[in-house]
């Protein structure tokens, strides 16, 4: 694997500093068979993402890696560099879905938007925000739409 | 990790086998701390996920598998045993929640509910089948809801 640095820098937000609209940009990832063969005995053993030839018989026409091993991906490039939340990344729930296959060779990336923004009623230091998460590869196309529901604290003292 | 035979029988399933309220039960999964840290450091390297001190700081209050891991070893278990269907599990979509985390020791399994059957309309040997998918561990405490929307084909000639 390939990974760039993110084009925002990796200081920790918090809730002060998000606004609905707020777009960001994670660093790279580049998949290869191999991956996605080793995600797949381990986590989704079917035919389509362990062999290619197989692959070639079904709905797939090919290798594909497993949507949960695009997900997993996405949440690194989000932790590592897409999404620089001060106290992490916790999600309440997310909303998936995969517009068309990721493939041996792609080479990922995660766009971020700030959807909305959602105060707590219990917790007035919290509040749920919610992001758009799409997932593309290096010809710009949609390989998952992954729509988080995050936790967010304000800055200690703010 | 251990894993008990499936409830059901892992014949291949079509969506002619398949009625709205259907239930089925996978066999198991034994989760311990190592496999959380590895699979964390590999695709959520965040605290909570890496170290049982550090968690304990933090929402969490121990170590917790990355939700992700959750999500990878149920796609597991509906593949092995959960949910036998013959041309394998092709989700267009999932929505996942977890209404409290997995931790070091809990023995998963997966019940799965039939939602809804949607046949398509281009093509009618075809349908969206959405199943609700619950992760529980040893005592029945649910770790992840996750509903997913699968395709499911007719039986060939059937």
């Amino acid at each position: 694997m390939t990974e760039n640095p993110a084009s925002k820098p990796a200081a920790g937000l918090y809730l002060d500093d998000l606004a609905v609209g707020d777009v960001f940009r994670s660093g790279e990832y580049a998949l290869d068979a191999q991956q996605i063969t080793e995600f797949a005995a381990r986590f989704d053993p079917q035919p389509f993402h362990l062999d290619d030839r197989a692959a070639r018989q079904t709905l797939f026409g090919g290798l594909a890696a497993s949507g949960w091993h695009t997900a997993a991906i996405t949440m690194r490039l989000l932790v590592l560099s897409g999404l620089p939340l001060a106290d992490g990344i916790i999600g309440a729930g997310a909303d998936l879905s995969w517009p068309q296959p990721t493939r041996p060779g792609d080479v990922l990336h995660v766009e971020s938007h700030v959807d909305s923004i959602a105060p707590s009623r219990s917790r007035p230091r919290r509040a749920t925000v919610i992001f758009t998460n799409q997932t593309l590869n290096q010809r710009g196309e949609v390989l998952q739409i992954m729509i988080t529901r995050l936790i967010v604290e304000r800055r200690p003292g703010g």
